[in-house]
Order: C-alpha cells, then sequence, then structure tokens
C-alpha cells in the first residue's frame, strides 16, 4: 500500500503536536484536539491513523505515548539514524546548531572545501575537507546526506555521498540533482519557495 | 489562466542557471542547455517558457539576459520587495545572512522575544521587540514576513504579521497555520522534510 504523501507529511505534524501535549502531560488525546492544533478537520486525521491500524477508542481518544511510539516506528525515527552535512555556509553552520537529535538525527561529521573550515568543530561536529566525503560516509555507516553547498557544486556533492553508500539526501541546494544511484531525495528551496511566494503576490496584484 | 505551480517553481530553478551562465559571458541559451543544468527534458523547458510568450528563436536560442530580465518580471523579482524576519533563532540568524538580497528582497527588520536579543545587529539588520510587529510591518510598508519562530509561537506570530498588513507569509515553523485574512503562504519545513525521508527510507528496507 503506497501513502498519500499529505499523510506522510501530517504525521510528522502529528508527532509535533503529540510532543506539545506530552510536554503537557495529557496523555489521552483526541483526534479533535489534533485537528484544531494542527489546522486540519477531524475526519482527515482519523483517516490519516487508520492507515496504520486501530489506534483510539471511539469517543475516549488515543492513548498519548502509544500513539507518539507508533508514529515514531512508521517513520522511522525510533533508532538512530546518522547523518553527514555537505557545505557549512551559513545555512549549514545553522544545520549543525539544529536540534536534528530530538528526533535521533544524529550528524556524524560536516565537509567543505574551504581550508578556514576545515578542522572546525561546531556544536561537537568536526569539518572535513569535502574530498574525504565518500570514504567517511562509507567508514561511519552514513544514511543521510545533507548538502548545503552552492547549486554549481550540488551534483558532485550528491555523487560524492552516492559512492559513499548514502540512502536519502536532504538538498537545500537551489537546483535539481539526479542521483547516479536510486537514492530518496526530499528537497528544502529557500530562495525558491520565497520567489515563488513573491511570483503569488505580483499575480494576486495582477489580478485585482 | 492559472499557471502550473511546478512551473513558476522551475522559473526560479531556469533563473538560478541564466545566472550561471551569465557570470561566464553566455549571451545566447539554448533551451537544451537548460533543461540540462536543470535536469529537466528539452520539450518541458520550451513549454514552460511559452506560457508567457514567444521568447527564442528557432535554432538559434534565447537572448540571455533578455530571457533573464523576463521570467525576474514574471516572478516579480524586478522590484524591491520588503521583508520582516520573526524569530531569531539558529536558522532566523542564518536567514538574515542570507542573500536574498540578489533577489530584491530587504529584510527591514527582526523580530524576537528574547531581551537579550532584542536591540542586536546582525548583517544590518536591527532586531526588535516581538510586540512591535504589527507596528513595524504597516509603518516600513512591508510585503512579506518570514516566520522562524517554535511551532507554539507559529500562529500568533502570523496574526501579527496580517495585522501589520502582510501580503505574504514564509514559514519555517514546523506546523500548519492559519491566517485570518487571505494571504499566501509557502512552508519550509526543515524538520519535517528530513522526518519524511526517514519515512521513505524506511519503506525501502521494508520493501526489501
Amino acid at each position: 500500500m503506497k501513502l498519500p504523501r499529505n499523510t506522510i507529511r501530517r504525521l510528522s505534524h502529528y508527532l509535533r503536536c503529540l510532543d506539545i501535549l506530552d510536554l503537557k502531560g495529557v496523555q489521552l488525546v483526541k483526534s479533535r484536539e489534533l485537528a484544531c492544533m494542527c489546522r486540519v478537520s477531524d475526519s482527515l486525521v482519523r483517516r490519516d491513523l487508520s492507515y496504520f491500524g486501530d489506534f483510539g477508542k471511539k469517543g475516549v481518544g488515543y492513548n498519548l505515548p502509544e500513539l507518539r511510539e507508533r508514529i515514531l516506528q512508521i517513520m522511522g525515527l525510533d533508532k538512530v539514524r546518522k547523518v553527514v552535512l555537505c557545505g557549512v555556509g551559513n545555512i549549514g553552520t545553522a544545520l549543525l546548531r539544529y536540534p536534528f537529535k530530538e528526533r535521533n538525527f544524529e550528524i556524524m561529521a560536516a565537509f567543505d572545501t574551504d581550508p578556514k573550515k576545515i578542522g572546525m568543530v561546531i556544536n561537537g561536529i568536526r569539518v572535513y575537507p569535502a574530498e574525504k566525503t565518500s570514504e567517511l560516509t562509507s567508514e561511519l555507516g552514513v544514511e543521510i546526506g545533507i548538502i548545503a553547498v552552492p547549486p554549481e557544486a550540488a551534483q558532485k556533492t550528491a555523487d560524492l555521498l552516492v559512492e559513499g553508500g548514502i540512502e536519502g539526501i536532504l538538498s537545500f541546494a537551489l537546483i535539481p540533482i539526479e542521483p547516479k544511484k536510486d537514492v530518496v531525495i526530499q528537497y528544502v528551496e529557500i530562495a525558491t519557495e520565497l520567489e515563488i511566494l513573491s511570483f503569488e503576490i505580483e499575480e494576486r496584484k495582477r489580478r485585482r
């Protein structure tokens, strides 16, 4: 069964709401509460969760720790995933400080081509020369590579990561990349999203 | 005519390729070159560009400066757009240093609730108290608000921006927001994309 992409995205949102409710000491959560926090309909929450079997009790709601644990399992977030980061610019540096560990992602190493950055340790993570990418990725058994290099360097970086045996890539580079092997790719294109926003604003003005 | 979202996204990619070619002094660009750089088909590039009239000459290609200027116009990137940034954490700080100015986005002010951050100047941009958001946004005639606050604070921040007369929101907060008025929203959910990647990797392992 192929799950809708948006269901997966919402599972991630539900998880975040469950975190917030958990901190408040909530033990039982109703689909209505999750729906309200995530700004979707009640029935959508129930449908999303029903893909994974029978979680809740009618009228009582879901046991929060159980539901949380189950979603973590489904998303593969219940075990440590090793990550490397390529490109230690502004965004790369912010990512080294990002609390990915809360979801079991462990950044093992960072890579850059700038000799001034090589050897630096940011938030406990050491920066290695970019040419070590494949070797270290493979040695450390890394599953995910984050690409935060300029667009011109994105493809080469992806090739090095794939050579190192990576399973998935999260790319912040502002251009599509083509992996040499069949790996999963997700994009986060900050400038592109802002440019699309600009287009939409302009379109609305044209229509007014 | 409603343009496909992915065409808009690709226009942004084309623009980035044209920037790279422009730096190399290229004057005439063929759809094949753009296609190759953006890793899409030749015919897709031609179709995307044909939405906006007759750009190129058959067999000769597109005049690069003209095509670049035209895409900038279509995307509304040919004029300065004023932006404010809400939330000066790791990502927010990186965004203050991000070269948005290259595309005519000007960050006018930043906002935070942390007294230690208020008054700081990062990359020439001053951090103001969060409660000034609506007032300053309105006074400065800001069009776009970037939200980089924790999920719990996202909705309130959006409300303040909308009150200040914003046209569009780019949200890095990890939860959907519901604007009180009809404004354009784009999301950049870094942790969510990484979690979706984790799910996809896990799914592949289950299928093996």
